[in-house]
């Protein structure tokens, strides 16, 4: 196969600090390196159905590498192979796939650099089976893709989660309160396991491991009781019940005005509050999760991917995600990934690091020295 | 007078950061140069009524000046002249305030220090109209103290709510949506308006300028056919509609479920994705902006606050508030004070300044040269 | 006078932090109020000798807001009335302001806004006189210039300080050190005592008030002695000693190699750890201070300085630096300011709060209450 | 093996961010998980050979997870080993060792847990040897030690300098200047490397690749020549030249006043700014590094590798130091370990990487490509 002389790049999916500095690797690299040059298309795969798209080349990348968000744009639904398009008045969904794929022959691209999470990766992996070569770099706040050891933009999410958590404490210890946050992690808790972990939470309840409202309030009394003024519990979106409890969705189902409900985080200040009796408030941490400059970690990390994807689409290759082992970059084919989640196995050993050091998961768990939940 | 030989020390309302660095520059000073002793009350008027008390010297306040939160607790319902007293089951509400004063009395304590908002004012200054002598600290994270410049905490609630709105940009503009950040401020728009000129915001909304959908739309409207991607609404939660737009209340009102609407900030999202068609995402700042280490500019303002009450009590001084005026401490009747807000005046130069840089208090302005708002 | 159409704007001396929101405040508002056009000069004074520059509109100065430095670069030693020329392989210095003026004319430019520190104060001054209409903008993270409460950057230098101080108390405390920190400011102490008493430092040393090492080291001791595992000492650059102590200057010209020297800091870093036996360590901040993103603080500052020089240039006004009193923009004669500097005085009531908290400045001074230096 | 009761725990070598966090989760997860008692001697071997120590209980270890230092104090210089008495006003140095480990059998400790770098690691490894259980924690910011994947404090110190990194930036563009940094490192490079790259630098020097002063004066001159108005120049403090160029060391020796050379970092700010003419300024970060909260990653990182400590010693292994490798605490024989230091390769993929961006690390590379220093 030919040396590829043009690489296309998009970032698709939700917003994620790291996606610049990927960018900037792709670009830096190709063109230091393979005399390549790069297009970007505009909001995610909408640019390149659509046609839109900037070279990048030095001047374009110039100091992003510390910006958030990306330069690009992103789409959060755009799919080549079901885009609306409107039609007498009404919108129409049309597989469009051709029309994407002929828009990179146009600029001469001979590969596409997907830059996103789970949804992103299956577009990439369709276009692939359609011929066109891509390669795929695994973005996700929630570091719930299989087949990498971490994605880029969690450690950003982790810290602002985390910082947030430290100023809560402040208030929750001056006020004798609950306080109850809700992070980000809709299918997989590693977001509000590690922020929970780092932050000194007291209570995490991640979507891997059920939730008992007794288990969550016996250990937010037990600390009242020994004389700690205030309990920090942090909490997934995706959290749920584990038998007896209402779900978000249930008091959803049973309320006239849904919208209205938040989600879990406001859901079990209320339940708390109610059971226990302690002062409880609630805060949802939301987008600013996805936002701010990357930390250091992710700099590297997203411009340790953007090298290895440009060197990837550089050689030819197509249809590989790359990916972290340790401290090594490599990759692995992205249909061994699309459309799998990656969760906090419930037993995994940074669960039981967190078991030892008194953290409550909202279980009651026993071991051989003792029923760990609620007992410290 | 003879020279007071004890400080009583406490805090009131809610959490604030600074709210140490006074109580360390209280008990230092009072200790340094007035070879007194000082107590510190816990959990507010609550310790004073129940006899709740620390000793403060040197030991107790080492390292506490960069801490969020207060080493004496809080409470934000205490009132020693209504106290919740439990009778046969029940609760009833006694005026404690010759206990209060009793048990100052009984520490030796002849000057009690009051570093809290306007309610905590309010009692200091019956307190004094007792004969007990006090001095008071203003504290909000508001900034809607009259008598004073500034309060402490209110520079390091910007910074959060600033910082908070830097990271929303970053997500607003890879998305082509509008975020609506909510910051506290129920009466006065102090901290809408400070963050939302620091972090660069396009529609500030205030409870001293009622808004209207239409301006605020427009706006955004604006602002995305010309180009720009996004759009960054910064609203206090006192924020209201000036006339034909439903209220929060309203809502409420007409819900069956009202404790789920939350506040303006969700009202507004909705109501501005529906009008304008751009997907809006709504941040609550809420807790986040209480707490946290105090700015270097509060460290420096609560410890010129501390010095200064520790000053005034040794004096024997009563009935006065600590107060900045320019670059100097000075100090103020709390009679003068107490139960008034500091509101943003809407002509203020800051307001000014604001809708010259092209931001949209959601009215409609006239001015010599053309309608400011919605114009740019 | 006729309302100027073309503003020109320049950045001189030293980098500082909120350069950006200046310049961007006098574009919007020059835009959006006046309907008039910003040119921005390259390089500081440089640029305008050479005409050097780029038109600033509203796509030029979006997202500035929040960048450390300045988009139009500065000079430190650019000057009309002093401008080096190559003259046969020879550099001579010739006075260009009539070319600058020229430079001005030719792009429409009725009014040149200077924003710098003192030295650009002075030659915006001279220009003025040459019948050219200026407006300053008081710059420096000093904070010396007169005339103002407070110049825009020393928030953001002065917080730079305090976390760097925040860090070593970390590592002074874990390994019974003493740890000097240097801190920028030749003539005034303004960065030194605030950074210091944001920062808890136990020493600060000042230029305006002469230090003695034994003062110093009377503290060290005493602290050690009672138990303190750890003191802070932070100097400022310009610190100088009282009488007996060896200046580093002397020190400098007693060494054959003065440029090794470094400065005060280093200076008494190996004074304090030979008189006291305390191992010490010195950290030099250097340009630290002027980088990075101006705090909430500096930005609304800036743009509220950015906004008034505007003002003041559409009015057609000449010869004002726009100042903060209180929480006013007003403006004063840069006459009154220029070439003069605001120091620390020795007995202002924030050196009489410092004191009060137990911090030494080196001296040993006698209240009628206590020697306060080296007493706590 | 009968279980041990008490666990004695110390920190030694240099000040390190995470450090409270591993003796909180040791200490935490003996009491949970193990029942047994936790001693923690004061300022590392010395308060082992003086009997210092403090009980630690939930008390003590609570609220330290986000403090900078360590709570026990550490001692650059103890060893048990070679412990200086005074004898007769001279000081000579004795085996202590067995009073050391007298004194751990006198509280009941059955294994002592040793949290430090190289030095410590060395130490506990000769107490083993004479039968003292021991079990070693990884400490160090330079990221060094064998064995493990990555230490606790290395990512806390890549953040600060990379922050500092990033306020360099703005000064260096402003003024049309070279910025050297010196960051810790007088072995490897890991700290130069990670915070270099992810700050954006645009020449790293490691003591592992020899420099070239020509080299990175071609990369320096090539980015004024293309427009570039900056260079960052991130320099390891034990980065030595390749051949011609001076050592530190030579320039020390040829020296009248060695100690005021300072390091490499302000020996190449003279001999780039002599040998390209262009303006540079140096910045020792020095121990602001080692200081500070540490970031939520290695909170986490120290929290797991403390309970496996605990988890090791309850279950009296000895000999042993906890490791990390990809996302898995484990552990690895301390002799295996001790006195060996982990460089980087200069082959190494992240190395690569780093070129592939355009980093010059101060030599000259041929690839199959390029020459890849100097080229872009």
């Amino acid at each position: 196969m030919a040396k590829p002389k043009v690489i296309g790049v998009l970032t698709g999916g939700g917003d994620c600090p790291g996606l610049n500095a990927v960018i900037r690797a792709v670009s830096k690299t190709a063109i230091n390196v393979y005399k390549m040059k790069v297009v970007g298309y505009l909001d995610g795969f909408d640019g390149l159905i659509e046609n839109r798209w900037i070279p990048l080349d030095y001047d374009t990348v110039s100091g992003i590498l510390t910006q958030g968000g990306t330069v690009l744009g992103t789409s959060n639904k755009a799919n080549p192979f079901n885009h609306p398009v409107k039609r007498g008045g009404k919108t129409v969904y049309k597989d469009m796939s051709d029309r994407a794929i002929q828009n990179l022959r146009k600029v001469g691209a001979s590969v596409l650099v997907c830059i996103g999470g789970d949804g992103t990766m299956r577009i990439a992996d369709e276009l692939a089976d359609k011929g066109m070569p891509v390669v795929g770099v695994p973005k996700t706040i929630d570091n719930d893709l299989p087949g990498t050891d971490v994605t880029f933009g969690f450690d950003s999410a982790v810290c602002t989660a985390a910082e947030a958590i430290d100023k809560l404490h402040s208030t929750a210890q001056s006020h004798h309160r609950v306080m109850v946050v809700e992070t980000m992690g809709r299918y997989a808790g590693w977001l509000a396991l590690y922020s929970g972990l780092a932050g000194g939470g007291d209570v995490i309840l991640i979507p891997e491991i059920p939730y008992s409202l007794d288990a969550i309030c016996k250990t937010v009394l037990k600390r009242s009781r020994s004389g700690r003024r205030f309990s920090i519990v942090v909490v997934a979106e995706g959290a749920k019940p584990a038998g007896g409890d209402l779900t978000v969705k249930q008091v959803i189902d049973d309320s006239p005005d849904p919208i209205r409900l938040g989600g879990v985080g406001n859901l079990l200040g209320q339940q708390i509050e109610e059971r226990t009796g302690i002062e409880t408030r609630v805060t949802v941490l939301g987008h600013l999760q996805r936002g701010g400059t990357p930390t250091p970690y992710d700099r590297i990390l997203a411009s340790r991917y953007g090298e290895g994807a440009a060197r990837l689409a550089a050689e030819g290759m197509s249809g590989l995600m790359v990916n972290m082992r340790g401290n090594d970059i490599g990759s692995i084919p992205i249909k061994e990934v699309a459309g799998s989640c990656r969760n906090v196995p419930p037993n995994s050993p940074i669960v039981r690091t967190a078991r030892a050091l008194g953290l409550c998961f909202g279980d009651e768990v026993k071991t051989k020295n003792q029923i760990l939940a609620g007992t410290f």
